[in-house]
C-alpha cells in the first residue's frame, strides 16, 4: 500500500544510519512513501525532537505513520511503543518524544507513566513486544533499524497493530512548556525553539495574545506591536508564526544571534497595562 | 499522476518546513515524486537561490513542476507567480528567483515588472491570485506551505493554470550577472558561486574563452592554461564545469579558501596578448 | 520496473549536483525509487566513502543499485566500473570506492588492478565503455551525472550489463584496514569512522573480543568491560554497534571530541592479561 512513512531523527546526515533505516523499510514494502521530517535533533535531545515532530505532522494525510527516533535509552528498560490518534501513527521509545503528539490528541493529563484516568477516544497505544516483526539478531543500540522501521513497514502493509504487542494505558510524557500567566495579568512566555533562520519560536499562542494591544520584552529589549510578516518592520519583530506560536525575528537576519537567546529564556508580554 | 515536484528553499534541514509542504503535496497527490534540489539556499538570499535553482532545472524530464521558496517579502505586496516554460514549469514568489531561468527562455529583455514588449512563443505568466486552491487560513509567513505547494501539487493533477490565476505580461526579473568584455579586449568575470567543494565558478561560460590561448587572473594569481579535469594539474586549475561556466578549482582541496575568494568577485581572462 | 538506486557522494547537499543526477535517473526510469545514503562523505575522501557505503547497502533488498561517486580522479584514465555480486549491484569510479563491498563478498586476494586468480562465484565486472548510454557531450568533470547516473537507471530499466561494457577482471581495491595481533596476543585496532554522534568505530569485530575479559586502551585512557548499550555507563564505554565493529562511546556527549580522536589513530585491546 501506498502509506507514507516519516523519520525525525538525532542521526544527522553524514553517515548511513537513514539510509540502513529506508533500506529495511522499502525491503518490507516497496510501495511505501518515506519522507524525512528532520535528522538534525541534537543528539538525545528528545525535547526538541518532540517540538519539531509537532510541528510537521499536522500537515500530513491521515493514516501517516511516523517513526520518531530520538533514543538516548536505547537498549535499556525503556519501553517501545506505537501511539495511535485518529488522523496518524507514531511509532516511537516511550521517552517523552510524544509528549506534543499526545498533547495535540487532548492527552493533557497524563505525566510519567501512571495510568490515565480519562483515556481521549480515538487513541491507542501498544506497547511493542513481540519480536517476530523485528530484525534479528536485534542490536541493543540501534532500534530505529531493528524494531522501529520494520514496525513502521509492517504497519504500512496492513499488519493489526495487535499483532505487535498488547494495549498499554500508560505512557510517558513531559509537561508541555505553557506561558505563565501573573498577577498582574503578564505572560511569561518561554523559547521553544530557534530555527535555520535564527527566529525565536516562544511557547505563547495566538489566543495568549492581543493584537491591538501588544507589548513584549524580551532579553531588555521592547517590541511594541504585533505584525504580521517578516518583512513589515525594520529591527526586531514578532508576529504569530504557521503554527500558531509567536515568535520573534529580525528582518533578513537571526534574531537568536543578535539577542543571544537560548531554549527556555523567558519573554514576558505586558497585559496589564 | 507521476508526476515530479522538485523544491529549492532557503529553509534549511533543520525544523520541519520543508516535510510540512511535502505533507501538503503528498495529501493531494500521493503519486507526486518529489525531489530536493537544495534547501541551503543563504536565509533570503534570492541570487544565490535563482542560480542553483538554474543548474539542476535543465536536467529533470519534461513537464516537471518546480517549487522555489527564497521569500524574504512573504506576506507582502509581492506576487506569486507560475512561469510556464516549453520544458518546465515554476511556481515562486515574483521576486526575481526566476531570473535564470527566463533568461534561458530567452526572457533577456524584461527587466524589473515592465510589461515585455518581445514574449517568446511557448512562456507564459500566471498570477497566482484564486485562492481556492490555497490552504487556508493562509499565513502571512509561510506561503510554501499555503500556497505554493497545494499550488504545484494541484497542477500535477491537471488543474489547468488558469484556474490558479490569469496571464500577466509582466515578471521581476534581476539582471543576470555577465562577464565585461574592455577595449583591451580582455574579459573581467565575475564570481556567481562557490560550490560545496570551494570551487569558484564564474559567469565567464565556455564560448567566451580560447582553450588555445588562455590565461587568467585570480586575486593576484595566474593560471596560464585551460584543463579538461580537476586531477590534471597540481595547485589552482581553471576549467570549464558541467555547467558551462568556467571554475577555478584547486586539487584536492577549496579554491574559495585557498583565495579568500567571495561571490561578487572579479577575475580577468586575459584575451588582448 | 521499481527497482531502488541509492546515491553516496562527496557532493554536499548545498549545490544542485545531486538533484540533476536524480534528474537523470527519472527522465531514463520514472519509477525508481531513489535513497540518498549520503552526501557528506569528505570531499575526495575515497576511503570514506567505501565505509559509509558498506554500512549501508547490507539493509537494502537484493537487486538495488548503488550509485558511489567519490571521484577525484574523474576525466583522467580511471576506469568507470559496474561491479555485480550476488545480492546487488554498484556502478562506481574503479578507484578503491567499492573495497568493503568486495571484501563483503570475499574479493579478498585481489589489491591493485592486477587480474584476479579466484573469482568468487556470483560476481562480475564490468568496465563501462559504451558511450551509448551516456548523457552527451560527456563532460570531464562529472561523470555522476553523464555516465554513473544514466547507466544505474538503464540498468533499473533491465538493460543487460553487456550492453555497457565488457567483463574484466581487474578491479582496483585497497586494503581493508584490520586489527593487528601482537606476539602478546594485545590487538592494536584503528579508528575507521567517527559518526554523527561523535562515537569512535574501529576496525575490531564482533569475533575478535572476548566480552568477559576485556581490557581497552584508547588515548591513554583505560575502559575495562564492554557495554550492551549507550546509557550503561557513565563516561568512556566500549560496546560493538550495529554493523559489528567495536565502538567508544561517551554518554550523551561525543567521546571523538572528549579524547581528541581522529581516523586511523590506534586503540588497543589487551587480550594476553
Amino acid at each position: 500500500m501506498e502509506t507514507i512513512i516519516t523519520l525525525t531523527t538525532d542521526f544527522g546526515i553524514e553517515d548511513a544510519y537513514v539510509a540502513a533505516m529506508k533500506g529495511v523499510i522499502i525491503g518490507i514494502n516497496p510501495r511505501a512513501i518515506i519522507v524525512d521530517i528532520s535528522h538534525s535533533i541534537d543528539p538525545q535531545d528528545v525535547t526538541q525532537g518532540a517540538f519539531v515532530l509537532s510541528t510537521a505532522y499536522p500537515y500530513f494525510p491521515d493514516g501517516t505513520i511516523h517513526i520518531v527516533v530520538v533514543d538516548p535509552g536505547v537498549g535499556s528498560q525503556r519501553r517501545s511503543i506505537i501511539l495511535k490518534t485518529k488522523r496518524a501513527v507514531f511509532v516511537a521509545p516511550d521517552n517523552g518524544v510524544l509528549s506534543y503528539v499526545a498533547h495535540h490528541a487532548s492527552l493533557k493529563g497524563c505525566r510519567g507513566s501512571t495510568a490515565l484516568e480519562e483515556w481521549p477516544a480515538g487513541l491507542e497505544v501498544f506497547e511493542i513486544t513481540n519480536p517476530g516483526f523485528w530484525r534479528h539478531p536485534v542490536s541493543s543500540t540501534f532500534h530505529g533499524l531493528d524494531i522501529f522501521a520494520p514496525i513502521a513497514a509492517y504497519i504500512s502493509t496492513g499488519v493489526p497493530f495487535e499483532e505487535f504487542g498488547k494495549v498499554t494505558d500508560s505512557i510517558n510524557l513531559f509537561p508541555i512548556p505553557q506561558p505563565e500567566a501573573l498577577e498582574s495579568g503578564d505572560l511569561i512566555g518561554h523559547v521553544l525553539h530557534i530555527d535555520h533562520f535564527g527566529n525565536i519560536i516562544t511557547d505563547v499562542q495566538r489566543e495568549d495574545i492581543s493584537p491591538e494591544k501588544f507589548y513584549l520584552e524580551v532579553a531588555g529589549r521592547q517590541i511594541e506591536s504585533l505584525s504580521q510578516t517578516y518583512d513589515e518592520a525594520n529591527g526586531l519583530l514578532a508576529l504569530v508564526g504557521s503554527s500558531g506560536y509567536l515568535e520573534i525575528a529580525l528582518k533578513n537576519s537571526s534574531a537568536a544571534r543578535f539577542l543571544g537567546t537560548r531554549i527556555g529564556d523567558e519573554v514576558r508580554i505586558r497585559r496589564g497595562l
